[in-house]
């Protein structure tokens, strides 16, 4: 029964509210016009909710209306399941391409997501709520229970003069591209990737990452990846080797 | 001389002609808009120009004009290099994301890109030669030597009923989202990766599948990727353990 239900519940919403059994969750406009407006759904409906904390529940419509309206907890569907503790630091580039690496870092099971500013970085700003939103779309759409944390944009030297002594840094550096480099022999634990931007890093950041002692380079075979590309072809190869594939 | 000279020329064009020592290439009117118009190189000025069958050639403009002009080849500065012997299939989508994959495709080392239909595809029509572009730009934009073909559509069950009995297949059924299964002991030699479409197989081409020796199901971890971001990744594992990485 349950799991037809859930089955047939194939919307999945994030919410921001703490969800258990029973529990009441009022609509946002927003929620509210998607979920009867857009999705054509009445009382009585499932819909399947996380909220980043305690897993995965099947909901079911109570109230619908066109400014808001009422879900209702039956029961949880699946546990909290966290990402592994893995940053993805990037440069952001053009905003379609910046966007994307949001949603693929969230889909790959990235913890937090870290947009970087390098010396050689073109663009000084971004929308820190409209990355953050493209996280929790691809955290519904990929069935995930978490949403990773998108920060603001950052300093790379900064970042790197206060780098935690337990966080161990996989690099990809295009000046290196087709040497035979790999994770080798790597502990689990906490990890962060950088993606090198597009125009490279400076020769000071190359210098402080070389003196870094948690830092490793990684190559990503023998052609010039797009920072886009090359953020999910290293995810592949952590959680591949130290993660949770 | 010539490294440094080859390092200031960053424009990087796919020519259709063989090129080769003092190879004269006469520009069509698109290059030529691009080269001169965009670019605003004159004459005197450098590119690197592939062909896909001879490797990359530092060549000079010696003729610059409106609606053509003539470049001339100076000296080879790579040898070809070809991609393994990799077919990457997957279920064309939305046409963004279907864009995406085909550039990826390329810039990952993919030898031959197939859109294929399955039981479960939507979009029953593509455009060929513009996803053939697409590879262009991205073998231009990747350093490559060599452009993967862009086949067209085919139907998936005809492919697989005629499959060559040399080629391994491997292929990401999201329905498997989870199960801990990889490459394993498998040989180098042709493959292909088949990307599971969005709505996933039909029973009839789950079955046809599990039938064929050659194939091999890997999963790609717990979350449910999009198509795009599984064709990425599944090229990263087949690349470094089978491929050129």
């Amino acid at each position: 029964m349950v799991a037809s239900m859930s089955t047939n519940a194939k919307i999945r919403l994030y919410v921001e509210q703490p969800l258990g059994q029973g529990q009441s969750i009022p609509l946002s406009r927003d929620q509210a016009h998607y979920l009867f407006g857009v999705m054509r759904l009445s009382v009585g409906a499932h819909v399947l909710l996380f909220d980043g904390q305690t897993g995965e529940w099947l909901a079911e419509v109570v109230e619908a209306g066109k400014r808001g309206g009422t879900l209702s907890c039956v029961e949880q569907t699946k546990p909290l399941q966290m990402p592994p503790d893995l940053w993805l630091m990037f440069a952001p580039i053009k905003k379609a391409r910046t966007d994307f690496i949001v949603e693929k870092a969230a889909e790959m099971g990235a913890a937090r997501i870290m947009p970087v500013q390098t010396d050689f970085t073109n663009s000084e700003r971004i929308r820190q709520d409209r990355l953050q939103a493209h996280a929790v779309e691809a955290a519904e759409q990929c069935g995930g229970t978490f949403v990773p944390e998108v920060t603001d944009l950052q300093k790379l030297d900064r970042l790197l003069a206060e780098w935690p002594e337990d966080r161990q840094l996989m690099f990809c550096d295009e000046a290196r591209v087709g040497e035979a480099l790999g994770l080798g022999d790597v502990s689990r634990g906490p990890w962060a990737i950088l993606i090198g931007p597009e125009g490279g890093f400076s020769d000071a950041e190359r210098n402080r990452l070389s003196a870094l002692a948690q830092a490793r380079v990684v190559s990503l075979g023998p052609r010039i990846l797009r920072a886009d590309t090359a953020a999910v072809a290293a995810m592949t190869l952590w959680q591949q080797q130290l993660g949770d594939w």
